[in-house]
């Protein structure tokens, strides 16, 4: 259709199918639609094109909203749905009437609006898993404030910590990722519309009304810029990357969790798998398969930096690649999110294996150093060699760290002070068990319950705010788009 | 130091300079030193340590903060900068006293806060270089509301546009990269001293009043978190990148325009270079090098999440490898930043080659078609149709577009529609002008020279604004540290 | 039917289809089949199970070759085609006999057979479309040997060179991608079968019958490694990303060439695609797509590596969201080889304009200098830097290149030398003629005509045996899948 | 110096600093001497400057080397090594004299040739690092053959294996990671001198007679690719990234198997940090490390990626910031082969545990069920449901292994099957011994000792061929360098 004028026609399908982007437009099929609807509602309103024309053209674009994407041909020699809808718009009227429709716009104004109205949906949709994840975490961190368990850093036990702290510290960096998705849909939110193929045009067209038919606050005024920014996407990617590593991070201690050796955690059958050969394995395929999705979303991030990287403003067909990795990168993150959630909704601790192992690991040894440094006057690095001593020659006799009593405890202070110091038993035992040790962390943020009590009430209305947030925002997209179909009608009757 | 009581020393110098970050982290220094500061401080008010041994403590941190870095012994054998440090305060006062100076905290937060600290100075910086960079955009555009170029798309020329709508186009897309660094700022301003190790401690610490002796308004409340979280680095190594992207986008647009084929700008000596060989040559190696700093920040980027990905909560080593990662990202985009708001300092565009490709390109092509629409009352598809054919045989027959009159159109109009259309030779010299079909086109946000002059101003009131935001952050910053050493000092006397 | 002795019943669809592998695995089925082919006849030969089960068994899946993909099942909640495969079989036999086909075998060890079976013939499909546009690159060098055109350094002209010197520097490249790609298929060739979940089996199989049967030369022999490793994939994938980035380097010129400015070649109609509103444009698609491919195999190769980071030996099912990456890796590349094959076989260089070029930007300024050297015995500095002067006061005074004359020279000589030299006229003629600068580059590798020549003669012959080489692997393959279901076929009757 | 004709000075330093290369080329230093030596020693012979001329050079250039690059003003507004090489030579002469060296060379071919000489010794270091890793692990393996330890699928104990069957995976791993590298070093080993700036020159010089001066077997043809591609460097990041990936794993299991969960090794004390607060952790910080540099390799493959893609044929300047991402990844891929060929040397299992930990956790249930084939006639299917079935029950009723009896397996087969097997008490016994079952997987590749030694044995002579053709590479490079150094001692005589 585009090719009367100026080129011959092609004569090769497969260079039709490499450089069309049917396949993919099937996503933003209603938007495009809707866009169409907006702008010929706006050519009318200033009279750039007859009232009837516009209803005869709102009348076909109409027709094919309600029979949906079907109604169109997709072939990819039709290049993209922007001309498969005009297509269908001048078949339903005439061409001399649909051939108005792209009066004052551009495929490249257009499909940038399109993507955009597609993405601010699926970042809400995004948004609402990730609030659901965190949702879940701090229920689960809820039943389990008191639920000891040894805290790991570089993999080695280092002191004795919660659950409900773990699950917490999970739950406070997603929050953070839900306010990187935030300001990402904050940016994709304007409006390209009227930029036209890159310079605007001649046509007294009224961009604002456009975007605010469309749902839009604000335009992106810059009309090169309108057409070829694509940071919007880089920016939408970045925030889901870095989401679906903090969710690797939890999957990752899942898996750890989950095996044999550590065997803190039960994962629920439905979430597990059997081998096709051993039948004794859980496999935790949830948590393996949202683990490796950060490497994909690190991918699709990649490909998409590096398809903008030196490309001249305004609209390379290029751009028309990158648009998959963003869609790709939404559908994996939010399915991912979902996949976890319900995960962290079914799974269940085992305390008393996650407390034995607190216990036995010398987790509390520098709750016993510090108690050395505030009852009997140690400088913290004296009392960090000393205990550090007393673990080592435990190791070393295999002795577990039940089985050790003040008195190995003054034998590496002769050792390393060349003197005793004077704590009594009762100290001793209470610096080495483990709950006290957790009570004692009364430090802001810390593991000690009345204190995550704290957290998870500060998390969870945080939660319920942003969610607000988000339904707001939903409804006021569906508001948007109610209208633009009821105006819509109202030309066509 | 540390390895007197669990481990045997060291023996392998190789494996000291593999595992030590001292060599990065001389870039943290002063932010180290000033968290001890702090540290001390609050543990004497805290009663924590005793007011005599904060003093000598202090003391010892004042001297090393007057001596600079220079004062520490920076072998690999000792880890890293906060075990030097803490080697110096020891030899300064002695063991009983220096060794207080890790009470209650550990490298763990202490590192956080450092790169933190230093960081939020860092993308003050970058901020200001972008704003600058913006600055000189707009100040460029605004003497070249008039120059008329050509527009492309897919680096076709396609309509006539001004050299100040594409400066624009530029500064906008910098605009949203700065508020994407201003975002990663307030993400990385919280503070995580007192998380000590993962879990906090049982002394009766006070977080809030480190972190407001740091300059710091929040806390990094969950103590895991706060030690193992590292995406504020994710996000601002993000946000550099992208604003990378666009500035390698800028870029090859100048290495283009520098060409002796388009030959649209000259570009300044002082940012060329001539070849060792071809003595004609005039290589825009500023240009280069910021195009291809685009991808070495994307490595950076995937880099840091990959050091990420499935890593546990908490610390980990692997942690310290991610941070040299992230200042190499500053420093590029600063430096490129600098370099390239010189260049555009700089610069000057050729007008009369810049309109003469604008001209001879066929660029006005779609406003005669929109004159068509406008005039002779065809649809738009048609018009372009026309258009079209005309051009294509304009093409073929070797003939300039000024060569065209109406009678070619009529042609084209014949050959397409099968009749002639009523349209004025004076209606079609006006559409085929490349200076009046820019004035003609008055969209928002595009290039006709008084709505250009509107996206200046706003342009740069947004600039004034979030400088002003940059200098009162700086400022504030500043002020804290004045204030930690003026405290330091009227303990110390 | 792994469920029913160790785990309950899935209940979630949704995280069925998150953990399933069947979507991708459909373009592995083949494979699947000849595997469990195979797997039967070496297990009867070697007497694991008896004949007339294996006859029943292999009877089924001979139905299931012939019928295709779609005689399965392939519902998510079924995990993968290995499972559907067997489930096919046990309908068409019973629970009793096909329950036997996975004896002393596992999807571990199935699942990397079946992808580098797939993979094998898809890199020589891949090789072999390189190959062809290999030889596009030299049948249309080898018609343009004389074609003269100016070579660019940093974009800017820097001497006079060839088309067909530049086709050929590109058909270099990417021959060194096809040997990069035979090296990959090496690495793939090995047969991980009899590996089962990861510690081979107590059945005497015999893994070398297997291997052979399938067509493969070598097994992999560590049984671990067999199921966990997957650099044959990140290797293929590397190789496929470098010669990506060779194409966008290829595809990146041909937008240059092909734009107003450059205007050197001729962009033919079917690659090419106009604007949907301006209608001048013949946008150059295909070498747009293919640029962009590079970007996007460059996220593959980075999602397969971050897959990989860090997990430990053996089989995790993160391995299976590896495989999508490489798939796409290999359509995206064979689709970009063929595009810009046939491309390459389609454009037309304009020799006028590009002889025009090479003439009017002082490209033969090196030559000048050298001339100097040999023969008015100036050091090549001093060279330099007299042709530098004369150039730059050429620019300033805007002198055309074929304006200037041995005066001008003279002239630069007096004042960067304190004095003149002694060369003729026609010797200064001589050097500044672009095709006479380019016949007397007669080093080996450069433009001289007759040097070019050998270049391209030297390639053909490289491209011919590459080319027998494929195609005797491809019949190799096909030979041993023909003989294999000859095998099955006589244990069928 | 180069600015003395075309262009004024310049005049900003932070734009020199910005785009010198001066830094980054003092690892290029050595080569650059000796390509000017072997490229002076051919102009002399070639007669294309007077051997008197050439004797002078050659002197400057051999008081150089003898004194190394501290000679040599490296301020960056020299631009690059190269530049101020030729000032060092041009003082040392005069300038009439010195002038002569840049005769029929550029830094375009100059820099290229010095990459290639610095990377193939590296290489041929990194693969000594590489060989010596494998070397230190096959000797490990070799003291386990018999030492039992759970193999592992999903993180999830599968079947008995051995501690050497582990070793050797990973050994297989890097021994095609070293032949990767084999293959990338001779793609690299060509020589591009003689290219000069693009197009070659027409001075009569002899590129073969330069090649074989600086060990080269090989030049690269085509001149415009020779000073143009970098797909070497692309290559051998690659490799290199791929091997890191390799390291990881191992690395991750390092990390896992040092934890007190599954407590299977112990980490020498060397290659293990304790912490700053905690005394009893014994950090696997070598393991963490090396786990991370995978993350940096694969940022500094995207780097060198993305600064190639679509950059135009022949020499950009972006090239130049290639180079580093090069060296880099070099850097830190042989530092870390080191450090985790020593910590291999240093590492020892823990037997007993690892035994244990095989035995209590159903891995055998695979030979279970194989035996059910073999003795009792089940379809392995079948066998795979009954053993679930018991393994299911056992866990349900917190009963181990070691207390599970015929009358468990006969119980479940009446569950599942209806009906009881028969199978001998000592049978049952045999297959659920850990060690028994080790020995029956007699597997070509799999863990039976006899098997293993075998795959040892092999490996080991695979090694020795490897280090041979190292030492053979490394010993032609050092002729090579000797004779060159002979040649010129001979001239300046």
């Amino acid at each position: 259709m585009l090719r009367r004028g100026r080129l011959k026609p092609p004569t090769d399908e497969m260079i039709s199918e490499y450089t069309s982007s049917m396949r993919a437009d099937v996503r933003i099929f209603k938007p495009v639609v809707q866009i169409n609807m907006a702008h010929i509602i706006m050519l009318a309103e200033r009279r750039i094109i007859p009232e009837e024309d516009a209803a005869a053209i709102l009348r076909a674009l109409h027709e094919l909203h309600e029979r949906g994407v079907e109604a169109l041909e997709l072939r990819p020699e039709l290049e993209d749905i922007h001309m498969a809808v005009e297509k269908f718009v001048i078949a339903a009227t005439d061409e001399e009437v649909g051939g108005k429709l792209h009066t004052a716009k551009s495929r490249n104004d257009q499909v940038a609006a399109a993507i955009r109205m597609t993405l601010r949906k699926d970042l809400l949709e995004v948004q609402a898993a990730l609030l659901e994840l965190i949702g879940n975490l701090i229920a689960l961190a809820e039943k389990n404030t008191r639920t000891i368990m040894p805290g790991y850093t570089h993999l080695q036990v280092a002191e004795p910590t919660t659950f409900a702290h773990y699950l917490v510290a999970h739950a406070s960096a997603f929050l953070r990722d839900a306010d990187r998705l935030s300001h990402a849909l904050e940016q994709a939110s304007s409006c390209p519309m009227g930029a036209c193929a890159l310079a605007g045009t001649s046509f007294p067209i009224d961009r604002m009304r456009v975007a605010r038919l469309l749902g839009f606050k604000h335009i992106l005024e810059n009309t090169i810029d309108a057409v070829g920014g694509r940071d919007f996407a880089l920016q939408t990617i970045s925030a889901l990357a870095i989401s679906m590593v903090n969710v690797s991070r939890l999957a990752d201690e899942l898996v750890l969790w989950g095996s044999a050796e550590f065997d803190m955690i039960e994962m629920p059958d439905e979430f597990a798998a059997t081998s096709s050969i051993m039948p004794q394995k859980k496999n935790p395929v949830v948590a393996e398969i949202a683990r490796a999705k950060a490497g994909r979303l690190t991918g699709n991030l990649v490909g998409a930096l590096a398809v903008m990287k030196a490309l001249p403003q305004s609209y390379n067909l290029d751009l028309q690649d990158l648009t998959p990795l963003l869609w790709d990168a939404i559908d994996q993150t939010r399915d991912s999110l979902k996949a976890m959630s319900k995960l962290m909704g079914a799974i269940e601790p085992k305390p008393e294996v996650m407390r034995e192992r607190a216990e036995m690991s010398f987790a509390t040894a520098t709750e016993l150093a510090d108690t050395l440094v505030r009852r009997a006057g140690l400088a913290f690095r004296d009392a960090h060699a000393v205990v550090g001593r007393m673990v080592a020659r435990a190791v070393k006799e295999h002795k577990s760290p039940r089985a050790l009593s003040i008195e190995d405890l003054q034998a590496a202070c002769r050792e390393i002070l060349g003197k005793g110091i004077s704590l009594t038993e009762k100290e001793f035992k209470e610096a080495w068990d483990a709950e006290k040790c957790v009570e004692a962390r009364g430090t802001l943020g810390g593991p000690a319950p009345k204190v995550i009590k704290g957290q998870i009430n500060q998390l969870r209305r945080a939660v319920k705010n942003r969610e607000k947030l988000v339904r707001a925002r939903a409804r006021a997209i569906a508001k948007a788009e109610t209208k633009l179909l009821k105006d819509v009608r109202r030309r066509v009757r």
